[in-house]
C-alpha cells in the first residue's frame, strides 16, 4: 500500500509539474493547481512529493524497488523534455513520437505494474509479464488520450477540446493526417501547429481533416492493438478475480474513446 | 564522489525551480536557466536531474544515506513552502524566518556533510558533528546572501541589488528594521513588502533604514555566531588538512559580506 502511495505521488507530483508547464487551467474537470494557486506552490508541491515518495520508498527498504520507481521517474523526465522538442515540428515521425509516450506515461504504468511483482517475490518471468502488461496499457491510454483531445466527448471528461492543437503538440492524430493530407493540407498543419498561427476556424478545420483521413479512428484502433498486448502479457498468469481487474482496466482504457 | 554528485544535482534542481519561481533573471552573473530556455525546461530539467540523483543513490546501495538525502530533499520543498508563506507578510517571527532558512538552505548542508561520516563508517557522534558544522555553516551562508541582497557587494557577485525586497520577501535585514523602527518605518515596510506599492525611491529608503537601525551589520554578525558554531562542532575532529579545508569554508562564507 505505501509503494501505491509512492506511485500516485509521484504522478501527482508529473501532474502539479505538467500543469505548470502547459499553462493548463483544467485538470480532471477542476481548475488545475497552478489556475488556483498559482505556478509557484505547484512547482514547490510537487517537488515535496517527490522528495517524499522516495521517503516512503526508503522507509519500505528494497533498493530493487528504489532502483525501478526512480529510473521510471528520469524516463518520465526525460519523455517530458523529448515531447518539448518535438512540439510544433511536423517532422516528428510516429517512432520519435511513440518515444515520448512510453516516456511520458508508459514508463510509470510499467513501473507500477512491476512492482508487484518484485514485492511479491514472484519470479523473473512475471515481473517481465507485469511490465509488458503496464507498458502496453500505459500507451493505450495516451493514444486515446491523444484521439479524446480532438473529440466532443473530452468535454464529458472535464476537458477543453483543441489544447494540443493549441500548444501545436505533435500527437498521433496529427500525424496520420499529416502523413494522408495533400500539400495544401500539410501547409495547414504547418501553419497552424509550427507558425502558431491559428484563427477561429481553424480548430473545426484541423476536427475535419482528421475525421476525413480517420485519423482519429485509427488512434483508437492503435490503442485497442497496444490494449490487446497488455491482454496478452497477463496469459502468464491464472485467471482469477485479480487478472479479471487488470484485463477490466484494458477495456475502460480503451472504452473512454467511445 | 558519486554521491557528491548526487548532491550536487538535488541542489542545482532546487536552483532551476526556485529561478522559476522567483521568476530570476540572473544566477551567478549569467543569465538564469529560465530566462534562456524558458521556464518548461527548467521545471522538467530540474525534475530530471533530481530523479537521477536518487537513481546514482540507489546505485551507490546505502539505505541510510537514501534516508538522509531524501528527508532533505522533502525538508527543502517544505522550507520553500514555508518561505511563500511568510512572504509579504511583515508579522513574521525571526523563529519563523530561521525555519525557512534551516528548511530552504542548512537542510541540504547538513545531510551533505553527514553522509561523508555515514560512507566512512564513523561512530554516531562524528556523524553528529558533521551534522551540527553543515547545518550551522548553511545559516550562516543563507544570512550572509540574505545581507549581501542589500549590498553594493551583491552586484560584485553579479547578482542584482534588491531582488528580495523587490519580492516582498522577509529576511533578517528586515525584521531587524522593522523591529527596530519607528511605527511611520514600519508603515513604510507595510507598505513596500505587504502591499507591494513600491516607487523608484523606495529601495534607496529600505537600505537608510537598515543602515540607521545596523539591520545588515547585525545579520553578519549573526552569521558570524553560527559560522563560530560550525568551527565549534569541528573541534570533535583532530587538526589536519580537511579540518582546515572545512574550517576555511566558514570563513570564506562570511567574509562574501565583507
Amino acid at each position: 500500500m505505501a509503494l501505491a502511495a509512492c506511485v500516485e505521488f509521484i504522478h501527482t507530483a508529473t501532474l502539479l509539474h505538467d500543469d505548470v508547464v502547459d499553462e493548463s487551467a483544467l485538470r480532471r474537470g477542476q481548475a488545475s493547481a497552478n489556475a488556483l494557486f498559482g505556478n509557484k506552490p505547484s512547482v514547490l508541491v510537487g517537488d515535496f512529493l517527490f522528495a517524499r515518495a522516495f521517503q516512503l520508498m526508503v522507509e519500505d527498504g528494497s533498493l530493487r524497488v528504489l532502483a525501478i520507481l526512480s529510473e521510471a521517474a528520469a524516463t518520465i523526465a526525460e519523455g517530458e523534455v523529448l515531447q518539448l522538442v518535438t512540439q510544433n515540428d511536423t517532422t516528428t515521425t510516429e517512432a520519435q513520437y511513440l518515444q515520448v509516450v512510453e516516456g511520458k506515461t508508459a514508463a510509470l504504468f510499467a513501473a507500477a505494474t512491476r512492482v508487484g511483482a518484485v514485492v511479491a517475490e514472484r519470479p523473473a518471468v512475471e515481473e517481465a509479464a507485469l511490465d509488458a502488461y503496464g507498458r502496453n496499457l500505459g500507451i493505450a491510454f495516451q493514444l486515446v488520450d491523444d484521439a479524446l483531445d480532438y473529440s466532443a466527448e473530452q468535454e464529458r471528461l472535464g476537458k477543453t477540446v483543441g489544447d494540443d492543437f493549441r500548444e501545436g503538440k505533435i500527437t498521433l492524430p496529427v500525424l496520420l493526417a499529416f502523413a494522408r493530407g495533400s500539400e495544401a493540407e500539410r501547409g495547414f498543419w504547418r501553419r497552424t501547429l509550427e507558425g502558431r498561427e491559428q484563427g477561429e476556424a481553424d480548430l473545426a478545420e484541423a476536427l475535419g481533416l482528421m475525421q476525413r483521413h480517420g485519423a482519429l479512428r485509427d488512434t483508437v484502433e492503435r490503442a485497442r492493438a497496444y490494449g490487446d498486448a497488455a491482454l496478452a502479457a497477463l496469459a502468464h498468469f491464472p485467471d482469477g478475480a485479480e487478472r479479471r481487474a487488470l484485463a477490466g482496466i484494458v477495456e475502460f482504457c480503451i472504452a473512454r474513446a467511445r
